[in-house]
């Protein structure tokens, strides 16, 4: 993080970090207060106090072997290969493999200077709908980190189905109601048998689950209990 | 989001709606001066002044057809299923096709009630390394709308590749530096025909870029000029 001015936001940073499984946060040139509030804030966490504050970006990126800017394209002319978030995150889960890699965040009102810029081997965006809205930097953060750590297995993978009631418990369902319907009076003689029909498919359509098939019928067994008590 | 209690989360769920493309944001049940603070915050965005405050979550979903709640798992013990943040997403993109969702955010310290909790359809988590440790809310908020925007094609698509120099333009490079190594005494003539084969091989594996090699070769000109104007 370069020049932050808020220590909100590096604290946001650093609870982005433990969240998504990184460890290495360094701070170049922030407002001095900002960070010694953030890093003495009650329960700051481990990250936090483990940060490392460098004077000067050269010095905080030395033993990376790959850069890589954020930035919200379109804020001034860019000399550098800008990529979408989704794109650059793959790059660089590849680079991690083999060596260290920075990814810098500049400050919350100009971003990165030129300067900065130019030791970015190259940038990455965030693909929000207006490119010329930016975005809060702990927020960009958290983002940043949560592609990298993304599973795209998981975005396939089904969790498992909770199981349907069997068709005996439908039926038993079924059978509970259409008595409360009978001792209720909802069901006219000369219709019951397209009734029950309707009932049974309306009770198949409910879906309910097998967990839930003994609740529904205790629900009904009470009922029905106090419809025969009250006659 | 409901209960929420820091006015800047509300303000950083409204800029994270508006990097992403939403628009209706209903607050449930605020801290009545923190939801003030942030409406009338300088600057305030336009979602946010159009967002609804509404005294019962009944109200703020009853034009949804999925009502989709947000959990730090293992917080409490849950009759709901969960589904991770990426497959979650999925879903909701297919039911935002045919009607409106809501994606319910409880308040900083207790996350949803029970009894919120009751309103939902199913819960989605967002897939951090320790389950404990709970999200800042706008970091959250800002997490499921990106997961929600985000297109798994951009994830492949190759950006435009920067075009390499020529060969012709490779070899122009090579001999100006040959020129400017020869003219300060860097070759040594008993070994000159290997020296300039590494030249030519260090030169290729540079891979420069075809809109630099004018620079290179500009900055090699001017060098070689002072340093046959210095003979």
């Amino acid at each position: 993080m370069v020049a932050t001015r808020n220590p909100l936001n590096i604290g946001a940073a650093a609870r982005a970090m433990a969240n998504f499984g990184f460890s290495r946060l360094r701070v170049v040139a922030p407002y001095d207060v900002a960070f010694r509030e953030a890093r003495s804030a009650v329960g700051a966490a481990p990250l936090l106090q483990a940060a490392e504050d460098v004077p000067l970006l050269s010095d905080a990126i030395a033993d990376c072997r790959l850069v890589v800017g954020t930035t919200s394209i379109g804020h001034r002319e860019l000399q550098h290969p800008i990529r979408r978030l989704e794109y650059g995150a793959r790059l660089i889960q590849r680079a991690l493999a083999q060596a260290p890699v920075a990814l810098l965040f500049g400050s919350e009102k100009f971003g990165l200077s030129n300067d900065d810029l130019s030791h970015c081997h190259w940038l990455m965006r965030i693909p929000t709908v207006d490119a010329n809205l930016s975005m809060n930097l702990g927020q960009a953060v958290a983002l940043c980190l949560y592609e990298l750590a993304r599973d795209p297995k998981a975005a396939l993978a089904r969790p498992e189905k909770i199981r349907a009631a069997s068709a005996a418990e439908q039926e038993q369902v079924t059978a509970m109601l259409l008595d409360a319907l009978r001792q209720s009076g909802y069901i006219n003689p000369r219709t019951a048998g397209s009734t029950e029909e309707k009932v049974r498919r309306l009770v198949r359509r409910l879906d309910i689950a097998s967990r839930d098939a003994p609740v529904v019928m205790g629900m009904l067994r009470q009922i029905l209990w106090k419809l025969k008590d009250s006659k």
